[in-house]
């Protein structure tokens, strides 16, 4: 039986109580700060009939709970820090993207995963790549159908409605490039599976609807190896009219034909035409997690592709935050 | 009667057939260089039953012919030579885009066009914003539809098949972001209204099917003043199988909504929800430039216009031939 304790209900526990099965138990859960408002988690596990105890102090948590994992989504400027302090532990951990918001905390985790690489496991919460539209669009280009990639198109649009405080400082909120941006950085990674070189980004806090620091816009261009280009496009300002809260889109241009993700469904152009691919079945990133950790295969979602992401948002953040060109 | 003549038959000479009507007539055509194969504009003058007068060199055509009106489309890299002679013999012109393949003709193009503007008109073949899904977007972003305008994506995506051997030599094809990426830098400056402040941009040769130093790809990143960002995503790898021969689209983030041109089609997402919009009529550029040569209105393309977009691609060139920032 594998022991899981939660800190944080600020991000994507969901990932987790979707995964869970008879091998695994919730035992613990605690705020990442005394702040920090618990009650959706809660409030879900409650509906689950999961009762874990719970703890005013993560770190009393871990000491008196040992998990085997820890799932980390509190103030987004926190989760790095607790990683950190998980992986000194040994404790497997699922943590909220990006990793860490700053390139202190992400050089601390890098070095610490150094050591302790092939005993403790890490995951970050890409589970966008598990949708059935993501893992079409990456069959297809593993399979060839588009050659060679050049060029790859990404979006990122979400309702902004009201968020919690902390999404209001730059501080805790780590800002939209690391937040919002880094799912389409790390499709870019997991279907390009090339070294990015060089980012060029901008953002604006302009029209945020009293959100303080966060950014509604941003736009970001990296180059990679052998001359691909991948555009990045995050914005906010998705209307409340709209039928869902996301517009994630990705256009991979090859050599031989166009993938496309967009409103949820895959269309490939090639010389044999345009037309709708039938969509492969969706994934489940937590399931994905367990099987790593319980020895039974490999995780999608590496540590290595948890730091590299990170590192290349918070590269995009700073060449937004300074106007040069960043070398990646 | 205006009298017109055209130099070449390397651009989008259909525009003016198109256009035509029993108060104009073509009465002189010419190649812009020996060598430049002529066949596509007399074929089509032929099954129209015009018969111009052919010459050999256009500058005598022009001594002898005196148009009212000179159609520029010849070899890219001598539009803006053949322009600048026009205007200073105070001929009204209706120009391939870009103007000029050089920042050198540009500033004399500009220098000339201070000194006649007011008598003389001249226009690019910015034919697009004529149709009716660019047309329909320009009405509802003017309408206020969907507010301030924060953030817009532009692509433009086009068959190569096999070129003239002219498109294989920047000194004479000018490179793919002037000819094929200035059709959207100009929806952007028509559209958004605002001035462009800077550019980041890279382009890429690699698989080009033999086609020398023509660009396969590009990627430009615009910042416009009140910290509006524009993205562009040029290549020529559509499939030959695909539907069309480009795949245009433009996206446009307000405040307030998200109007879209993708598939010819325009789509507003406000906080009514997301829907197609019907398309307004389709309009005729060379129609809009005979109007305002005739003195009955304004040509919705102006000489400003052209020389805006062209500064703006060839900057835009100048930061992928670089890896520079470039101010406009």
């Amino acid at each position: 039986m594998l022991k899981i304790c939660i800190v944080g209900s600020s991000g994507h526990f969901g990932y987790v109580l979707k995964g869970l099965d008879e091998r695994c138990k919730i035992i613990g859960i605690s705020p990442g700060t005394p702040e920090e408002d618990m009650s959706k988690l809660e409030k879900t596990l409650l509906e689950m009939n999961i009762t874990p105890k719970r703890y005013e102090d993560w770190r009393r948590m871990l000491d008196e709970e040992k998990p085997d994992i820890l799932v980390i989504n509190t103030i987004f400027s926190l989760n790095g820090k607790i990683l950190l302090e998980a992986l000194e532990r040994g404790i497997h951990s699922f943590v909220e993207k990006p990793i860490a918001t700053t390139f202190e905390d992400l050089e601390r985790i890098k070095d610490t995963y150094r050591k302790v690489k092939g005993r403790v496991f890490f995951a970050a919460m890409f589970g966008i790549r598990y949708r059935s539209h993501f893992l079409t669009a990456k069959r297809l280009v593993d399979e060839g159908a588009i050659g060679e990639i050049r060029l790859v198109n990404t979006q990122k649009s979400y309702k902004l409605g009201k968020r919690p405080d902390f999404y209001k400082k730059r501080e805790t909120f780590g800002g939209t490039i690391p937040w919002v941006g880094i799912h389409a950085i790390d499709w870019i990674h997991w279907i390009v599976g090339k070294r990015f070189l060089s980012v060029y980004a901008t953002h604006s806090r302009r029209h945020n609807l009293d959100h303080g620091e966060l950014e509604t816009t941003a736009l970001c261009h990296f180059t990679l190896e052998e001359e691909i280009f991948a555009s990045l496009t995050i914005d906010y300002l998705r209307p409340q009219g709209a039928p869902t809260h996301d517009d994630d889109r990705m256009r991979i241009v090859g050599t031989d034909g166009i993938v496309e993700v967009i409103h949820e469904r895959v269309f490939l152009t090639d010389d044999k035409g345009h037309r709708e691919v039938p969509l492969v079945e969706e994934g489940q990133i937590f399931r994905d997690f367990l099987k790593e950790i319980r020895g039974q295969g490999k995780c999608m979602v590496t540590p290595e592709d948890s730091i590299l992401t990170t590192e290349v948002a918070l590269k995009a953040r700073l060449s937004a935050d300074t106007g040069r060109i960043v070398q990646i």
